[in-house]
């Protein structure tokens, strides 16, 4: 008889950001599949359980062996930070079992990275909300572009995720050129790193003096619309009542 | 000396899927204030707590009334659904405080409608996403047909809030021409109903067969892109993984 797999957000990577069914999948499990890092975001929480962690890119084996240690009778929770859906591992395990699944999938959601770093700057996401990725590896950059531009345009919000490596400064060169382009230099930008995880820093800046040094892989960016400001150090977006 | 106010979102409203830390705000505090249903949602955790509710569009009351008691010295929870930005009451705290805060505000992010409602569909989420608040009560309908317009022509995912009241029911017909214009025939789309809540309710349809009709204020509906399709009943959008 099969298992099942729990594909688990766990949020921004502190236990206290965790949703009860999270931590309850990850509990049960009898198999923790997940990258290295994120496994060790668990801590005690993985403590008696197996784990199969693995490396960068290597999602397409991970879901794998998800699967097949489900196929094997095992319950396994396959953990993603964030959300489990968005830049997460949800979609490829359901795309791997295919039209004909023969082992149960859950989802459980979790805080996203864009709510975390919001939530550290104050309220900036109060509004419409536009969530990219800047990580060209599996989107053209021409795309990328696209939705940056199109996002700034019609007002939204806008949550940049992945948005620069060591090799990989490009995306965000462009990002930015478009968004001075599109937006007042005065826009707010809220630059969050580690967002309510360990060690979280944060600074509140502008288009204009945004600089790209220290935005790496786990650097959040949240850039206002034109109703955006800056109150008391914390940026909010208003939704439009009339305090 | 003042209290302090904690912004509570409290993810789609069942306890299983909130966070520790939402949790912990709510049972420690002296005062809960929110929108009377939501407090419903939260349950055995006010028990004996004071719980200040009230009704619809009374959002500038209620953040008023939180920082009232903050001032007297309480620990406040302003409770939202979801998240405590997006569409929520952290940012009408902070405004109200202004720029000579005289009391903590923090931020408890919680899991948003859209991620609720994609873990029940399945993971059409997993990419670039657009969150789009149909309510025209506080946002001009042009400005939401052109967010619309553009986040469906730039490829992203849409997830749309409030799409549907008794009375509102234009920016849906509206929302739905531009997205048939632009959008395949085909399209998948989910409407959930009370995500991840007790009833949760949820159908797999096509932009050409989606009908308005049960589509509420407690629904959301999440449109794909391009590459978003069905796989053994769920909405799947690819990362661009080659599996």
């Amino acid at each position: 008889m099969s298992g099942r797999i729990h594909v688990v957000g766990i949020g921004p990577g502190s236990l206290e950001h965790m949703t009860a069914a999270a931590r309850q999948a990850i509990l049960r499990a009898d198999v923790v599949v997940g990258y290295r890092p994120y496994i060790e975001l668990l801590g005690e929480l993985t403590e008696g359980t197996r784990v199969e962690s693995s490396g960068m890119r290597e999602e397409v084996a991970r879901a794998r062996t998800a699967i097949r240690e489900a196929r094997a009778g095992h319950t396994v929770a396959v953990v993603s930070t964030g959300d489990a859906g968005l830049y997460g591992m949800a979609g490829l395990v359901l795309e791997l079992l295919g039209e004909q699944p023969d082992v149960d999938v859950t989802v459980v959601p979790g805080v996203t990275a864009a709510f975390a770093a919001a939530a550290v700057l104050g309220a900036p996401l109060v509004h419409d909300t536009a969530l990219i990725s800047l990580s060209d590896l599996l989107t053209p950059l021409p795309a990328i572009e696209r939705r940056v531009r199109a996002a700034a345009e019609a007002g939204f919000v806008i949550a940049l995720y992945n948005p620069r490596s060591a090799t990989r400064t490009e995306p965000l060169e462009r990002a930015l050129a478009i968004l001075r382009e599109v937006l007042p230099a005065a826009t707010p930008v809220g630059v969050v790193r580690d967002a309510l995880r360990d060690g979280t820093s944060a600074r509140v800046t502008t288009l204009a003096e945004l600089d790209a040094d220290g935005i790496d892989m786990r650097t959040t960016l949240l850039i206002g619309n034109a109703e955006t400001r800056v109150i008391a150090g914390r940026i909010v977006t208003p939704r439009g009542y009339s305090p």
